[in-house]
């Protein structure tokens, strides 16, 4: 089983809850700890061999914690997400074949579309696909259709597979922590539209993909995971995006990876990745 | 404070640790545990805040394990090192530099070389050098006098910096798990004389630099790190030579590093590195 | 447009080539050549902005080359492929998806496998899946099947996806250097059957996989790409079985991408890669 | 020998440089050859067998090249170079340890040090050190001392190995395409004082170097090379500076590896390397 607490830090925490583990005679396999000294929060993964009940293993454990502590034990195995994505296939096409192959660690719901392109390669994995066009309508309509939509299934997580709509603060709130996006740069180096142009014409030798979690500050949600390219004078813009499709496909598998098994804690505008 | 524990595994050993650790009010923020199922064998670093007296602390821990565990708290925290050498200055004299500006993590007791060539960076540094030249002696003669120096200056590890001559079982066998190698392949590819050569043959489109602990099966020894770097080809022998040296200097600085910052645990032919 | 040369070197070959380009005024805009002293062995790629009348420009070329010489003037644009497959899906699923994008730089003609598993995830893409198993007939009937269906579509090369079967040198004679295999290991280290079991008890930091063009000497022939993944102490042999998976994918496209865009020559047991 | 020309591009340009190699019985062993259509700008590095008259040769190949065109036959194997410090030692380290065993591929005639930390390491290999403080001058008067030594050594390249003051656009003037430093991040990401609090504060999980050309736009010269590091949430800011450190050590070598063997072209704020 796997037990993941977060709180404010104190003395006797690690041994607080081992000891309630082992009277349950569960043999801790794999145990990572980390105190952030900066906001004095305590973080801890822990493998256990056997499982045991969920509800009282619980609430034995947070009677040793404070009382803001974040628990949760034996969160579900297989996330249900939900993937929104405007046009490019690259990293929605990886993640349908995971799926398919039972080796994303979750399990999609439905695709959302603001454009039908995707709808084909969907279809062709039996995955529902949802066009809702942002041409017609206010944003605020677009995104109230999308959580209609979203709603019905109950997703887990939202994963942003190159969706290029920037999202309202009022949707962002509603899944806090639980949007995951693969941002097209290295963060913060050419945040914003254009980053392979930028790069370009900077001449870099290294391209970039970040995926972080979404919050209301636009590219700037906590970093999940992060991967480079090396690219060279020879790199037209064209090629530079070709490049990037690579990275970024990589870097969003890494970290959807890291989130669906259990491994990511979120505080602030940072992780703790046990990875 | 740092306390490193290996034993035979059994449930209830984190919450038998950590109570002792609580018990005296040392904040662990950082631990690292993990139970290797093949061998039953359970690994614990564990880092807090404070120091408390560190003999009553080992015994009141020892009572909560199996007999035969490995106990180490707060392990010296300079290494003292003896390192020996053939003819290459690269790995030396990047040793050299780090023990030069405190950023080694160790202190170089002296170095021992079988040839004269790098006495002159030595002397640069201040470096205590003793030549002691295989060349006359038998190899018991040559080892027994290599010994008589290193004793004098009783180390903590071994440092092979492309010490090029195969040493004894006898030798080896006086420090186990403390003789620190880099051996100039991606091992086990590779292993032998003149790796280079052989990759310039076969072709190979990446090079690699293995570090491990030396035993008495050559170049079988537990890896603590292995890098690699790219190759082509246009790069000759001596070319990847060359680069093999750069990534040579890379991985040995990478796993002195890890060994002497006490994240490295041995055990039969592999390590547990908590990095 | 592209020309690619491969011969004996001698004094002057760039100069004749190049005017005879210049005359039929094709500006030069990416040379790369190189010249293998040890095989006196001379390559070189070109590309030129505009086209002009191939055979005539071929005839010209070969009148200042060695009688000997390799050229080949605008290699069929997109590559024509037979993949071949067993039971694991995630390096077929790669190349199904950017086959289906237009973006492999091949077109797959069919898919031959073995084993019946991977059919399904053909038809999701249209492409043909031919099920040839290789369990009742000999080795020779076995492979005269698939070459009766790989002469059917007439492909510029052969894909081996993770196809498990060794085949024989007569087949492998039939298809010179146009024959990709992808190892799930860092060639030279761990050749042959279970590599990941080898890496697992060796305690190695790296997994490797290699890209190879297939010659009779099992796992030794000419290597076009070769990259690593990090593993540590916590890896079960399971879990660098899905490590080395995603480093497979990675390599196999890495190498497809070189061969199927003109930048690979092949000469003896090496490959020259301009890439 | 070794042929290096920039010019602006035109149909031809290969067959003339190479048709006057020929004629001289220079067998080309290496070639690389761009065009940057964006500039219309052609950039050619030759390496040829033999030697032969450097002036004759360079007079017939300007002949048929436009009459901008930038022309260098054999540069300085050994480049004469010049290294400015401020306080922090691993940069200029291992280009003292380089020059010390003649594989720098450069000749270090001095060390400028606006603080005197660094004198000593530099007496250790016997390279003359000038403390030139800028503390009770103006800039211009700092800079003006700086320049009356550079000059007396007259070098081909100034490394700035952590220096930490910015140079003024006068002095940057005086040595265009000749001073190349080393930049503490991943540019454009961090670019100016504090790259690594920013990076810790953002919580990124890659750190990075820059090496450039330095041109009047702080921080915005045409970059040689860039490299990154993983980092992680357990990373403080002294930790970030520390594994920073290694990586600009990597990067610098690097670079000056580039642009010592002759392999990296500048034009505008952009570099083209042929590596």
């Amino acid at each position: 089983m796997i037990v993941l607490i977060q709180s404010i830090d104190r003395v006797g925490l690690v041994a607080g809850i081992s000891a309630i583990m082992a009277k349950e005679r569960l043999n801790i396999v794999s145990l990572r700890e980390f105190v952030d000294k900066t906001d004095n929060r305590f973080y801890i993964r822990i493998e256990a061999e056997k499982d045991t009940d969920i509800l009282a293993l619980e609430t034995a454990i947070r009677q040793v914690l404070p009382p803001e502590a974040y628990v949760s034990i034996n969160p579900r195995p297989e996330k249900k997400i939900v993937v929104m994505v405007t046009k490019e296939y690259h990293c929605l096409a990886d993640i349908l074949v995971r799926n398919q192959f039972n080796t994303l660690g979750a399990s999609i719901q439905c695709v959302i579309g603001n454009h039908q392109v995707l709808q084909n390669i969907c279809e062709r994995f039996a995955i529902p696909f949802h066009y809702i066009s942002h041409e017609q309508d206010s944003k605020a309509v677009f995104e109230e259709k999308m959580e209609k939509v979203i709603e019905g299934y109950n997703p887990d997580y939202i994963v942003l597979a190159k969706f290029m709509r920037v999202l309202s603060p009022a949707f962002v709130a509603k899944y806090p922590e639980r949007i995951i996006n693969i941002h097209h740069s290295f963060l913060p180096a050419f945040a914003g539209g254009h980053p392979y142009k930028q790069a370009f014409e900077r001449g870099v030798k290294l391209i970039g993909a970040t995926s972080h979690f979404v919050t209301n500050e636009l590219d700037e949600g906590p970093i999940i995971a992060q991967q480079v390219i090396p690219v060279n004078h020879s790199f037209t813009t064209a090629d530079m995006i070709r490049a990037g499709k690579e990275i970024e496909v990589s870097v969003l598998a890494k970290a959807l990876s890291l989130v669906f098994s259990d491994r990511v804690f979120v505080y602030r505008n940072k992780t703790v990745v046990f990875e």
